[in-house]
């Protein structure tokens, strides 16, 4: 079983660049396109650039926001090129696409997120990824247009394809695990159980939050919960809101 | 010494994709653009697409045929979709890029043509090439944009280079991160701390124990924490022990 990879374009400006996106993921053979909030969809010149690839077009979702995009995936990579104040996980984007080959991703929803043509993704966007995704560009110059960084992205998913289906022979092992993994909805209520739990112990202090969701954020996002797991740490939370005995 | 690569693109239609061409390959640090008869070169449209690459337009060579343009080329590779009816040495963009890093190739001078929007190289051009380069595309939909194309090739060749360059420098860049590891003892530590809330809250009944403390230890040695991390559970836990207001 391969894993699904959703290309998730958020807050798109030039619709000519959703359609050379569109043209660069059938190239490569992906066809599942979200786009959150783009700034003309549809549009002619989307399907112009789209070339032959309008069908990526006409079933691409768009979405108002970027939870509702991400809400059955299961692990989410952002693009980016800036380094950031809190380090977060990072792959190459050949490391990405080879390591989400290995047997532990076969079940998983992908989402793969490209953000702005200008600015890229925001913090909080990428705080709500398990991992960030970087083309190793020319430091000196490393302005890749949109849709060739989805090129660039989705050339290496198909490569990593073509690589593991060559060296599959009928009997692989697959590692096995007990329970599928945690939605993308499910974690982000999680997130949201935990910083209530939070305030309430009085760890944290809602006036004067600092960096601490988005460290526990980067923290609990690199142990990608199954859905079992995620149900016994919600579990924790409630019984620190109504404990047993005390 | 490393191979100079040239990009040289032959009787290229829109000069809209000389402009995506001339970024692309800034973006991976290649920098000499050979055009053979383009159709209409200078233009606006190729300096709007160029982006902040319009350095690479200016210096670009034009030339009224092929054979000017790889006059003093001592390898000459060139892109092909088509199988043919004579058989040519054929390599991926990969295999490609990652073979003129060999040492044989160290004082080559690279021509890697590309070929008309419609209709690639003829016969007669790939016939001057020593090796055809083949990008592994979808089957049924293998129509990459000329610059898509360009973007690829550059992006493998500057992947080569940096894994020849990791290879022979004697310091590799390290993935940064903040906080050093915890360690083994500081682990089990949070794991003692941890067991203790959650009998605190009646979470976990020490009489009846089950699988709980098993499956929280593989949940939790996933996320490899790091020292200011583990700390920052800790005082979590203590906030559950001893809330600062309720």
């Amino acid at each position: 079983m391969s894993p699904a990879i959703r290309i998730i374009l958020v807050h798109t400006s030039h619709p000519g660049n959703i359609g050379a996106a569109a043209r660069a993921m059938k190239t490569m053979g992906l066809e599942h396109l979200y786009l959150v909030a783009p700034h003309a969809f549809p549009d002619p010149k989307a399907i112009e650039m789209a070339s032959g690839a309008t069908d990526i077009l006409e079933r691409a979702v768009v979405t108002a926001t970027l939870d509702e995009a991400l809400a059955d995936c299961t692990f989410v990579a952002g693009t980016s090129t800036r380094s950031r104040a809190i380090p977060w996980p990072l792959q190459s984007a050949r490391e990405f696409a080879e390591s989400l080959h290995a047997p532990t991703h076969a079940a998983q929803t992908i989402g793969l997120l490209f953000g702005r043509e200008q600015s890229g993704l925001t913090n909080e966007e990428l705080h709500r990824c398990h991992v960030h995704v970087h083309i190793p560009a020319n430091a000196d110059y490393s302005s890749l247009n949109l849709a060739a960084a989805v090129q660039i992205c989705a050339y290496e998913w198909r490569m990593a394809s073509l690589a593991r289906a060559a060296k599959t022979t009928p009997a692989t092992v697959e590692a096995t695990w007990d329970h599928p993994p945690a939605t993308h909805q499910e974690i982000e209520n999680f997130y949201t159980h935990l910083e209530k739990v939070l305030i309430l112990t009085g760890f944290l202090n809602p006036a004067a939050p600092k960096q601490l969701m988005t460290r526990l954020r980067r923290l609990f996002s690199r142990m990608m919960p199954d859905k079992m797991e995620i149900n016994l740490l919600r579990g924790i939370l409630t019984s620190i809101e109504k404990p047993k005995q005390r």
